[in-house]
C-alpha cells in the first residue's frame, strides 16, 4: 500500500510529516509507505504553494498508477481553488484509488466523487497535532489500508456523504456538487457562530440537489464563538428546524467533527464496503 | 409619501427610530410619514421578534394600500429566515410600492426582485448610528421620496443589482434567488476574512446563474479581520482573478459598501429610471 500525501489547501509542518511517518511505521511496519510530496511543505500566502504548484503536486498523485491513495495533509483553505483544473487533469489511473480528506478538503472530495472516484471523508495528517492525534491518525490508515470497518462512522448503512456544512454551503450551484440523492448527508461544521450554522443551513437545505438526500445527521459543531445577542438554539435544534421546514429527515448525530474522534464515512457506500 | 419600517433581521433600538423621524421631518417637512412597526423592537434571542412576527409584520405593511415604501429597519440576520413565508403571503398591494434595504435584508431583496417586485440596495435605518449617518438617511429618504438621481450609486446606467457577497453566497441555488441575465452585479462585503471572500467569489462566480451577468463591480470590503498567515492579495485582485477565472467581465468599483456613503442601487433600472 503506497498513499501519497499532498496538500491542496494550507500547508503543512515538516515536523507532522516526519510525527506521522514515525507512526504508520511503529503501527502498521512495513505495510504502508507514506511519502509526503514536497509540495506539503511549500508556502505561498494562505497556501502550501500557488495553485499551479498545489495542482500539479495532486495531479503527479493521483496520476501515478503506483500510488493506492491519496491522503489531503490539511484543510484550511484553497481545495476549491485548484479543484477544476485537478478534476481536468485526472488520468485512467486517478481511478484505481482512494482519496481521503475532509473540511476545506470537501471541495476536492466533492468533485472528484462526482467524477465518480472512490473518496472518504476523515482524518488527515495535521490532525496528529490535536490531542488523541494518534487515535485520528490510526483510525486513518487503518481504513486506508485494511479498510478496517471500526474506522467508520458507525451509524452507516446506506449511501452516505459528508461535509464541512459551510464548505458544502459553497459547493452548491457550482460543477463541483456531486448527485446525493438518496444519500446520508452528515455535516459537521467549527469555529462558525450559531447564526452562520442557521444562515448556512438555510442554505444547504434549502437547494433542490440538498433536499433529494435520504436525510441529513449533524455531526459536531466545535469552538463556536459566542453569538451576540444569544441565539437561543443549539446547533441540534437548528439543524431539526431547517430540516422540518425543508421536508428532508433529520436522522440524529453523526460521529463527526472537526476532532479526534471523527470517524471515516466513504462516500456512496455501505458499511463495509470500503 | 407614507413609508412603512419593519426589521426583517435584527432589532433597532426606539432611540434610532426617533432619530430618524426627527431628521425626516425636519428635512422633508410633511412630505414623508415614516411609521416604524412596533414589531421593529421586538427582541426574540437574535431576532426583532420570532420568525412569525417578523413575517407578520412585514405583511402588514407589504400589503397595505396605505403605504408607499417598506424601509427595512436594520441588518444582522433573519431575514431569509422569513422569505419563503412573506414571498407566500404577499397580495396585489405589495406591488405598488418600493422596497429598500441592504446586508441581511438581501434575502429579501432577492426573493422579492424574482417575484417582479421594486426594490433596492441602500441605507437603512440603523445606519443613522453610523459616523455621517445623517447624509445616508437624507439619501435613502430623497431616494425614496422623490427618487433622486443624486442618491443612486453613479456608474448606474443599465440593468444592476446589488448585493452583500456573503448573502448572495447563501442564495445561490435557492428559492429566492432572482433571474441576473445582463444586469450588472454590484458587490460589498463586511467583517470578513480575506480567505472567506475569496471562497465566497469563488462560489458566486462558480454559479451558472451569476455567469450570466453582464459583469461585476466591487465596493468597499471593510473591517477585513487580520488573515494568518497574509492572504497576499487585496479584495479587488481576488475579485479579478475570479472575473478572470470565471468569464465574468469586471467593471471597477461600485460606490456601496457597510458604511455612510453606501449608495442606492434600484435593481435591474436604469439610472433616473427608479
Amino acid at each position: 500500500m503506497k498513499i501519497g500525501v499532498v496538500a491542496p489547501a494550507s500547508r503543512l509542518e515538516q515536523a507532522t510529516a516526519e510525527r506521522v511517518t514515525a507512526l504508520a511505521e511503529a503501527a502498521f511496519g512495513g505495510r504502508a509507505e507514506i511519502v509526503f510530496h514536497p509540495q506539503c511543505f511549500l508556502s505561498c500566502g494562505h497556501f502550501a504553494g500557488d495553485d499551479a504548484a498545489r495542482a500539479e503536486a495532486f495531479l503527479a498523485v493521483a496520476n501515478d498508477p503506483a500510488f493506492d491513495g491519496v491522503w489531503f495533509a490539511r484543510g484550511g483553505y484553497g481545495s476549491g481553488r485548484i479543484a477544476e483544473r485537478v478534476l481536468a487533469g485526472l488520468t485512467a489511473a486517478a481511478g484505481n484509488k482512494i482519496y481521503l480528506g475532509y473540511s476545506d478538503g470537501g471541495f476536492l472530495l466533492a468533485g472528484l466523487y462526482a467524477k465518480g472516484l472512490r473518496v472518504a471523508h476523515g482524518p488527515i495528517p495535521h490532525d496528529l497535532r490535536r490531542e488523541g492525534g494518534d487515535a485520528a491518525m490510526r483510525r486513518a490508515l487503518s481504513y486506508l489500508i485494511d479498510g478496517a470497518p471500526q474506522s467508520l462512522e458507525p451509524s452507516l448503512d446506506g449511501p452516505a456523504a459528508a461535509f464541512n456544512l459551510t464548505i458544502l454551503s459553497h459547493l452548491i450551484g457550482t460543477r463541483l456538487m456531486p448527485d446525493l440523492s438518496g444519500h446520508v448527508l452528515m455535516l459537521e461544521e467549527v469555529s462558525e457562530h450559531l447564526y452562520a450554522i442557521d444562515r448556512a443551513l438555510f442554505h444547504v437545505t434549502g437547494s433542490a440537489a440538498v433536499r433529494r438526500v435520504a436525510g441529513i445527521r449533524l455531526g459536531r459543531c466545535s469552538d463556536i464563538p459566542p453569538n451576540d445577542p444569544p441565539f437561543g438554539q443549539t446547533p441540534e435544534e437548528i439543524v431539526r428546524h431547517w430540516c422540518a421546514v425543508s421536508g428532508i429527515a433529520y436522522l440524529g448525530r453523526a460521529d463527526i467533527g472537526h476532532d479526534a474522534d471523527n470517524k471515516v464515512v466513504p462516500f456512496g457506500v455501505r458499511k463495509g464496503a470500503r
